[in-house]
């Protein structure tokens, strides 16, 4: 570790090694070679990652507080839709240099957002470089319990939590692609910024949903990897797709853009059998995260044929959608 | 994932998925939005996480193959100082092309270092930007059976596998600090670029070694970090650290230097008790991997006293040695 590196022990390793020792019973945190980690008995450890790019994830300029929140959540919205319960995180990043103030809105976003979870960093490596920002995240779950993307079920419901498109809308008022009042910028802006992972809700649809995946390429893309994954087809009504009233107040086409092909969204697409509806709704109003029903998955219909979404109005109407090019910050 | 990332698929999901549904029974690979993994029954998972920069940890031109190696080769080397047996590793990077033909030698030269020890690539994220590289890497290994950094025990002896010194000895080459005839150099950039984590050591020492770490820093740096979390002193015979022919082909000066505060050796750091010499012995024999005794633990003699290493010469006398300042290539 660079000696101008000393302050990341300050804002990192102490608050680690305090939050580990108070709730992983043990395991060993940072300052050994590894970390030790075990789900709980019966369950496995459900892992993911994300690294985070400036200038193609978050704008150079980005609020450091807003930015560790974010770090964080994107990682979280992966165990939530995976229906596992945040455990531990490790936390790899290279900075162009060591500066405090930054530092210490970075790490208070993050553990702000891991404490609220029961979430704690247990591992890590910092190196000067370009600012990227990689996290391994760990939830537990039991392996027949975890939301899958291959389960989707012929009959299913379509589910979204939350409303989808207010990221992308923050985005396009940042590039100057369309403009909104102070207020509803602001929204759009809290929704880029600090997404909140759906981690209650996924927790409470284990044993009831079917197939679920968190968007952060948008709808039209990310709902394709379940049929994929699940070899079924989807009708979605778009007039269906749950939007805040922020962006209710911009033009139509840009309202269906940003809701399918948004990006950034973290929220849970998931299926259901229809016999689940009571349950579905309950589980929502349990975490208090609204959830909308938007489609249905359907059989393929031939050898030939191939997963994809049919779109529809609220009259059932066929749409033919331009999706393609619509880029959102989230690139890749 | 940017559509020219497609390329990606080929060279990392597609091998990793076969891997996965061979190797690791009941698991979930890349495809969904987390992996599952468990330890062994009775076991916990050791969890490491490494992040290598351009120009910090490597340099532009490195051959890919090698890189391919030498980021999961760091990764697997923190494993093997703790005792416990690879399983798996996740992989993030941003990249500023996807250029076939160096991601073809990267992925070969990562890919057959994880066959060689049974870990499978369960997930990722790769991404635009300059090019990072970031590794978390799973072990299997009894809670109880750890190699940890805080188990030295006053009377033990240090010892270190391998060699020390070469991989900064090819970088002092590199940079033109010093010079060495082809076949030197040659060794030199082997070790700097290609090191070969001690894994079936680490292995062999549970039960018989009490603290480890691996050597990333430079031995002087680097014991003390056990020294610190075991709080106790060193003595070390400055003669007996091993050093390769190659190496002792430098001015003596040079010599000290590369292997007291080198750095990225990946050799293994160890204490075990002066009953278990024999032990140790065979153990290396056992691997194949040569193990030297180069000192010995002792007590703090007072409250004032602070953990650190004495320095002697083959016949006892202290030393006094100045490396501070002695950069080497793993600076952070």
């Amino acid at each position: 570790m660079l000696s101008e590196f000393s302050l990341i022990d300050r804002f990192f390793a102490r608050r680690a090694a305090a939050a580990s020792s108070r709730a992983i019973e043990g395991a060993l945190g940072i300052g050994d070679d590894c970390a030790l980690l075990a789900p709980r008995p019966g369950e496995m450890l459900a892992i993911s990652t994300d690294m985070l790019v400036e200038g193609r994830h978050f704008f150079p300029d980005v609020d450091p507080e807003a930015l560790g929140h974010k770090t964080l959540a994107v990682n979280l919205s992966d165990l939530a839709a995976m229906g596992a319960e945040p455990q531990a995180f490790t936390l790899a990043f290279s900075l162009p240099k060591a500066d405090e103030a930054w530092l210490a809105a970075f790490s208070d976003g993050l553990f702000a957002l891991a404490e609220r979870y029961g979430c704690d960093l247990i591992g890590g490596d910092t190196t000067g470089g370009p600012l990227n920002l990689c996290v391994t995240v760990f939830g537990s779950v039991k392996p027949q319990a975890a939301l899958r993307r291959d389960a989707a079920q012929p009959g299913d419901d379509i589910w979204i939590s939350g409303t989808l498109g207010d990221a992308r809308a923050g985005l396009g008022v940042q590039r100057g692609e369309w403009s909104a009042d102070a207020s509803d910028t602001a929204t759009f802006r809290r929704a880029l910024e600090r997404p909140e992972p759906r981690v209650f809700l996924g927790i409470a649809l284990r044993g009831i949903a079917h197939a679920a995946l968190d968007l952060s390429d948008g709808l039209a893309g990310d709902l394709l990897h379940i049929l994929e994954r699940s070899n079924v087809r989807a009708t979605v009504d778009v007039d269906a797709v749950p939007r805040s009233a922020a962006l209710r107040r911009l033009p139509p086409e840009i309202q269906q853009r940003c809701t399918l092909a948004g990006g950034d969204d973290y929220e849970l697409c998931f299926t259901a059998p229809v016999a689940a509806r009571a349950k579905v709704e309950a589980a929502g109003r349990e975490v208090a995260i609204p959830v909308t029903r938007i489609g249905t998955i359907s059989a393929l219909q031939s050898a030939a044929d191939r997963p994809a979404i049919g779109w529809r109005n609220a009259a059932g109407a066929p749409l033919t959608l331009t999706l393609q090019g619509f880029d959102h910050f989230h690139a890749d």
